[in-house]
């Protein structure tokens, strides 16, 4: 992907890395995008698959943590209480969670002519943060049909940066968006691979830390950061945190996984602002739960507890290292009424000998 | 409104009511309906204002509680952080809740375009229950000005029954809908009113208790009642509990407050079934959080946590009555492929002389 | 048990008792009383055994629901943590928490001296209510050696009344402690039993529901129900509830199933009342998880999520009886300062014609 | 303190600190120690008065938060119900629990005989992490007096280090305990404090992070810091964090408050292991809430929410520091059965000019 990576990240931590540093390291996992980017609308939909089977006959197990929820995210009651996912993870901007929630219903009922009839209903799932610094957000721009597309382009070879529900995101007064990375867990009982998924949209530049070094003070003082007292606003973003493993976890233990995206966040600068809609999700794929009462149940044989550490310290340094992702892989995009983020490759070059990052390639 | 009541239902409990039993006993809060009723289509929406000034401006404290989450609806996740409400609550079926979300945007920034620019984006706040036994959901019949025209016909003055979002709900397998009721608690600090509203869809026949009488055991045995097997059935219903009080409560006794609602309704028969979305919101109407941070925040004196009893008996004891309330204003209403909810009114009349029911009027 | 039931208690709901109508019904558990009745000092501890196995190396899988939190109890935080029990279930009065808890890891060392040195220390589980109204609770009476003769004397054929924790207890201003109930769930997969324990120690009597029927408000009228004034008191109790199931559930499951126990004591008179410290634990016999690491984890195969409605009502139905039992099986106490709890049964006879309860035998 | 802190810590982050750089820089708050320290007993009881007055009759504001629920602490149950304080908090080993609760108990009744007799029981508030390292934890040697003596020391000027209930702490392999400190929010409703105290004992040496440097990967080479197996143990520990503040919050907005004590608890190089207990209380000295009913309740205007970014940030910013302090003000400690845990003082001296660590004095 040279258009989005065209210089490496720096490294963060000491675990390995799955084969490409990404979600889709887990196996099954595809990720597809729709992106707009058409003057004052810069937005899209990014879409999830945790399996390439028939996601409302076969759930993926999940849970969910909320970390700050100044949020507007759709499904995540059920998703609690049942343990399941049971449509694509979607996500995309504040204003049109309606609409790609309306799209899932369809999407499910025309594979499904039962939902909501002789079966249950389904429960969209609608991740969000909010892109109107850049994109036009109070357009409504997001159409069914972009959700679809996002669907049919799933591919577990996915881009990263200001793509899909990426497009508009802001990061530290930098362009955000899409990141994602991987890390290998050795544990006892074997070895998994836990991967983050990160849609960026947090963070005051100042606050920014990338592998331990505060680059955000050092940025803030480069003339395209922006004006000081622009970075003195609050914090008015969000982050989406998908993490995934083929480690057999209950939904109990998911949702300790899931808890530890706040450790990898914390480590790049937020302390999860008020204005923040944090919100951590983690599955596993190593199994899956039958919709109707008649298929049986599979066995299953869960990781001992005392196993899980290696999994905690996975999902922090890949949740850290996806969002540096983010910033590394985005372009400069400008949007709406001549708002402009720019990408922090822009702002490193005359920087970078002042830094002693790893590099992540 | 002889139309919904045309007999009195039973009386719950031993709490004196509001002037009217119903949630706008507390002053200021208006309800409003928008009802599909043609053929196959049989649902609506409605809306609760908690108070009748800008909503977006002057936030109403409030908390909610997912007693089971099997449910879609949009919203808790902001209102349990922030403990504010700033959009009316909207009231719709679960494929619509993306529809009503959307009007809920468009009503807060055609006031306020500052929403999603200058300002912090807005909380939707749609709960729903699935009403596709009686109403073709897959239809998606709810559109944006179904939600405007509810707004527009908000009253303290409202009906119950088949009305609004309650038009396809069932209940007990009996048509359900909407239900409210009213109770004065008598504090040591004073006298003060707690509504209930309820858009009750949820509960099998044989389960039913009225005034803790097992009502449902004696109507599952009429003819009109149903197949003995279609009493089987599992609970694939919901239901949504709207808790409203002029007292002085803080976010945390006002989640007190909400879990309380949990108790009236078990007292009715629920078990709060697995496939039940059962979700609790308690607000206050003694004061408003301003939006803007340069505005004064109010002085505030709130109860002494040892005057919340009064308060949570009239919390469960109105959210009994509210569900009461619905089964007796509901019509009997004939819906999609032929499916009827029947009124609990045409089923009672040759078993009254075996109940020993009072009469709540 | 002729001395504790000396009369029937109204039977509870529709569905059928285990053999015995009691926790024990669940095959495996064991129940042990040590009870303190001298003069002013009228206390106890009660402890529940999962299964008569190693607790420590055999884990027993748990969930547990803070119904309303003024309670003082130990262990929960770890419970909903890591979803296990690794100690008997101890419970006794509020200001003994201590000395149990201490007990409880003594007991523990003793067998595994390991235990806080080269393995983690372990969770002690105490439960606790207030008995301060008959029973000296300043006096601090409850010693190790009494819970170490309440786990000696544990056996499936246990007590219920004013026994063990219950000696002291109080519940509707009548004599409370111990009370227990079972239910067969029939779910597709198969038959299983929910048994219920309960310490009650709750509620006013004005607010007493039996089988529905508004008894308390009957009896309140009763010379030796205590003056009027003191029946307005506000509740100052709590209850423990205890459910245990034979069926395979996972700790999510179980979690749900806990949920439930809130419902059954709705129905009893309950709004989980400002002072009352409500809680509930769900535990599952079903299999056991291993301390040690390199121990094999167990195969399982969970219920369907669609198999919960039967044991959620068994689980509301049981809860509910064991609150009725513990009333029924208690006797009259007549403890510190002349304070005297009267047992129901005093009451009772000459109101029972206007009863129509059923009885439970 | 030049024995505490005889060279100076890393300074953290880029707040202002209060005067002291420690929690009592909060005005009212004062800190007492009892410390034992004979050959294998290496333990203490710390407590913490949230203000000088009567702790029962005016309660102390408060929220908690489990970021991970490894651990035995009681009392969070009713602070997080009743969001009050109502004791000191008393931080001890893990085994210790009981006797320190039963001498809050008997501190409280002492007080005012109406406690558990009149007026409702006190809720005990004790906070624990697992020193079995260095102490004989199995020897219980904690006795009520500790309890007292550690009260009747609290002053707001208190030693950091090996002291009170740090004194057995380990903490990333290294001797850990007791650390503090503390930083100015400029919010724009005015300046405020925030102070942090940590009871530190968690962590693996390989992951500790100071400053944002990886500190501990180099440490981890250094021959006393242990032999390389033992530093892949698990994390068996735990941290307990207690911020306090003079703003005015409300409970809701404390344990938002309190939930940003996992940031700065990950930048040191926790993920929140499986093993350990890690827990946060935040207090507010702003005002208090009388115990009795008749007694009038304050008048409390709150911060607007989106003052509360400058707290967040002081909040994690003093955590962090407040880790970082505990370890520099160790001293190495030796304890049962030779077990030694190296202050790093010891180990930093040669590695310092590889630092760029700034300091924070």
């Amino acid at each position: 992907m040279p258009d989005t990576h065209f210089f490496a990240s720096p490294r963060i931590g000491s675990l390995q890395s799955g084969p490409h540093d990404r979600l889709s390291d887990v196996p099954g996992i595809t990720v597809g995008h729709a992106t707009l980017a058409k003057e004052a609308l810069q937005t899209g939909v990014t879409v999830i698959f945790p399996h390439e089977g028939d996601l409302f006959l076969e759930k993926t197990p999940a849970a969910a943590t909320v970390i700050n929820g100044f949020g507007k995210s759709l499904g995540l009651i059920q998703l609690q209480e049942l343990g399941v996912i049971e449509t694509p993870i979607a996500l995309t901007n504040t204003f049109s969670v309606g609409q790609v929630a309306t799209a899932q219903l369809r999407q499910s009922i025309s594979r499904h002519v039962e939902i909501g009839r002789e079966w249950p209903t389904v429960n969209p799932l609608v991740l969000e943060c909010h892109d109107g610094y850049l994109n036009d957000i109070q357009a409504f721009a997001i159409q069914e049909t972009h959700y679809t597309q996002a669907c049919e382009r799933a591919s577990a070879d996915f881009a990263q940066g200001s793509v899909g529900a990426g497009r508009g995101m802001s990061s530290f007064h930098l362009k955000g968006g899409i990141g994602s990375a991987s890390r290998i867990a050795q544990c006892a009982a074997g070895h998994y691979t836990v991967g983050a998924f990160v849609l960026s949209n947090f963070g005051r530049l100042p606050n920014l830390i990338v592998a331990g070094q505060p680059l955000g003070r050092e940025l803030a003082k480069h003339p395209a950061a922006g004006a000081p007292e622009t970075l003195l606003e609050q914090d008015k973003g969000s982050i989406i945190i998908v993490l995934a493993t083929n480690a057999p976890l209950d939904t109990r233990q998911l949702g300790r996984l899931s808890r530890r995206a706040a450790a990898g966040l914390a480590r790049t600068g937020s302390v999860y602002g008020h204005g923040s809609g944090d919100i951590a999700i983690a599955l596993s794929t190593a199994y899956r739960i039958p919709a109707l009462a008649h298929a049986p149940m599979p066995s299953l044989r869960f990781l001992h507890e005392t196993s899980l550490d290696p999994l905690f310290e996975a999902a922090a340094e890949a949740t850290e290292q996806a969002i540096v992702n983010a910033l590394w892989a985005a372009t400069t995009i400008k949007g709406r009424d001549g708002h402009t983020r720019t990408a922090i490759h822009e702002l490193l070059p005359q920087w970078r000998e002042r830094l002693t990052l790893g590099s992540s390639q």
